[in-house]
């Protein structure tokens, strides 16, 4: 398919780069160029510009971090919505709320264009590899008609609904699961800790238990205390779970619990920790409990 | 070795039989007979009293329901405290508070005997296979020459420490960590069911992710609200939360999560879930997003 | 003062008949009109239109039901920002959100006007008598100057600094502690029922106890259940539940009893609750405590 | 009426002397003997033992620390179990728990003795004026014959059952009320003081909105940090919602706010602040904001 991709951070790259391999026409662009060469010496053509990036495309995907950067990019000038062909699909992978992919979903269609929210689970390493997690949502014959792109990126793919915002309520859901797994190590180490039990010890006890490759990296990251570089932020953790949070008010569904991990992520980001990984919530619990870090 | 071994629920008969598959010489006591009888079969000696499974024994291992249990088979009249032989040791295997087996190895060290706690992860089919997760905590010495014991029902042993409550308390924890994850399972399926999303999707998105058999089992188990006949009841569930809680309190340490279970856990009790399986915690999550179950 | 006011509900109504008992000469303007005539019998010109109440005015006042209406009122076709003459001041006393008054703030600065924020606290019968609590913010000359309208309203008026939306903090802040005590009310009412203690002896020994008219009103209306017709509803409740968490995540404050009480209001809401008072959210600790209603 | 007086702190001494004013004869006994050495002066006669202190009166009254010291004086030897005389009445005035309210009920039933719970709120100044809120909870009779006492000490008395425990309840709930207001106002200083906003201001706010000497008084004492001396600990503080949370989880009724404090208070302790003011949780609120203190 010819496809303009749009966002080339660390996960955008790696999927750009699987879905060349699996013979894809691209066409990239970056707001920051270098990446975008990177992707040349594997056989992408380089935009100058958001709207060549849309001409002649059958879809557009774009993998960007937040609602503005998104609705920037949609929205701004020369943006997808304005460039973007008709029956063409814009294809949205990142974490974004569900009211903007309402929004999204309601714009494009005003204009002709097909829209597919199709945000994914994995960290880089294994967006490289081809091995992501893709959950889908839309008009089932756009989904159907783009399966060979998820295909070429994931190792499985959900439906979630036809409604594009669907995928994306499974996402921070799904975003939501992995921070309470944080928060109960967080309080669960602190809790040892203070009993002179090696957190270590737990962790491998842990291990055993659960049997998940995301309870082992996680419960040694944290055991660690290896916040520093992040794997993702804490700055951003706090965006998905108030995102999560805002989904399940438009609905009417409380939940408790990740108004918990909200309060500690503010907490952690009240004293400093916002570009430290989002499992140093763990050092507010720690702290809570008396300990020195 | 030879053991004494009372208790003889779902759990401590495949340990019991565990221990006879390894070689070891048993007496069983159990309040009601017709267990013992079971194993009577598989080379058990009966005991008639509590002092009879203590006499001339090694070792005595008890997995009894609850603190209550224990207090009333060690403390009671004929009891393991005034029968057990000197330098025998006495092994607990309950789910017991961090507070019991404190005073369990006070009152035994000054009885002269040893004490050694070893609670275990793994439901009774896990127990009946011999593939437990133990976790060991008392005198080094004496651990290392019960280990031949837990070779024989485990897949794993862990030391947590040289005072026993300290392996209470990490099955404590370990306990809360899969409450955590149940809480989480609720909070999400009720937000997903109201975002007309199918919640059994959402499940098999999560064990592609996370890749763990306890989340594969709990996430249908409550996807399928299958809380009856329980696995593992409501109030006994709530009896581990409350120990947690209380052990964190003991060392000062907040579980600000935990206390959200808890309070989940009191309204499902106080909505008549007691027997079901703890995991009906869902039922709230969803009454209180206005589903009707 | 030659004054516009906008927004005549209960309780604008109430404040403008206030001001033209204080002398001042007002031009009114509300979206339906029955309620301004209602007003000219007291003295008060109608205005047909925004722009005609906003004309040759030393002061324009708003009192609306939230950001969306005060947005509309401001920055729509012939709104406040376009009408308003230079060096008039718009005096908000909405309960609206920190950003909305940062953002008016600013787009009045950049159109030479004045802005300062002055929420009230009181219902609309002390709205009437002018007794209403005032707390206003913005610069300190202009403040001043609008000193004898906050005297035509109020009993007390508080300045909370120079920047207007620190008026609209203190104003959401105070809505919290009053939520605060409907949720404590709540808890102990439940649990009191269970004991079988009357919970109207419980709400005497608080009368004695905190000895505060709010306590003794709440108190009763909570242990009535008397939620219809509401005196404010659980929909706005939420709204200003909502605005205090935004409020406070915006300069990093975790506020864990605001996000208790947000999660009981949403239940509250999907139980069909929008409508009745917002201290029905009683029925849902009651719910949770297994009691009929 | 000949009554026995236990404990002589500073709520007891309050007590005991509006009892003698009143006209009451009194014998007081204390561990430590200086105390009642105070109140010979004032007439009352002094028990050199627990026992004396019980023989040929009509009631004997209690006000102690905690749980552990009323089952210490009541059930230790020569307690006051076996040294009432027949259909004698024991008024414990503590703040006990309700599991210790019903086995002193059960306990003094089997005796022959009467039971009455009188617990009260005011601190010592408000004991010393005899001006204290007494809620009383036994069998009717028994309470009418010794209203005369609390007349003697309290401004107001309330009727919360005719089953003793039942006052414990209520005093447990109020305390909980007092506790619910002081979060509410750790976490709305926390906020505002991040906003910039004077904390004092919006004290002063609240003095005029809910117009209450508690409000005045707390909100004094935190917003002034003066928390040393302590009015009430924050271990008896602590010990409270406990037992509020331990009676409501008797009862199947959950309570999340207080379950939010209960962990406030936890790390409070766990950074030191056990012999300070209970209001000194307003420190962790500020510490989790990323305030300095």
């Amino acid at each position: 398919m010819k496809i303009g991709y749009i966002g080339l951070g660390k996960m955008g790259s790696g999927i750009a780069r699987n879905l060349l391999r699996a013979g894809h026409e691209l066409i990239v662009f970056n707001r920051t160029g270098e990446k975008a060469e990177a992707l040349a010496g594997e056989g992408a053509h380089i935009a100058g510009s958001l709207g060549e990036a849309c001409r002649e495309r059958e879809a557009v995907m774009t993998m960007l971090a937040d609602d503005p950067a998104v609705a920037g990019v949609v929205f701004g000038e020369h943006g997808i919505a304005s460039s973007l062909e008709p029956e063409s699909v814009h294809i949205s992978q990142s974490t974004i709320s569900t009211r903007l992919a309402k929004q999204l979903a309601s714009e494009h269609r005003n204009r002709g264009h097909e829209f597919v929210s199709a945000p994914v689970f994995g960290r880089p390493e294994i967006a490289e590899a081809g091995k992501l997690v893709v959950v889908v949502a839309g008009d089932r014959k756009t989904v159907e008609r783009c399966r060979p792109l998820f295909d070429a990126i994931g190792r499985a793919t959900f439906i979630a609904g036809s409604e594009p915002w669907q995928a994306n309520a499974v996402k921070l859901c799904g975003n939501f699961m992995i921070a309470s797994m944080i928060e109960a190590f967080s309080e669960a180490y602190a809790t040892l800790r203070k009993c002179a039990v090696d957190h270590h010890l737990f962790r491998e006890v842990m291990n055993e238990l659960f049997g998940s490759p995301i309870y082992k990296n996680y419960g040694r990251i944290v055991a660690d205390q290896e916040f520093d570089p992040p794997g993702f932020t804490l700055m951003l953790g706090l965006k998905d779970i108030r995102l999560v949070l805002e989904a399940a008010e438009d609905v009417n569904a409380p939940m408790p619990l990740a108004s918990v991990i909200r309060n500690h992520m503010i907490s952690g980001v009240a004293q400093g920790q916002e570009d430290l990984d989002w499992s140093s919530i763990a050092r507010v619990l720690a702290r809570n409990a008396g300990l020195e870090n």
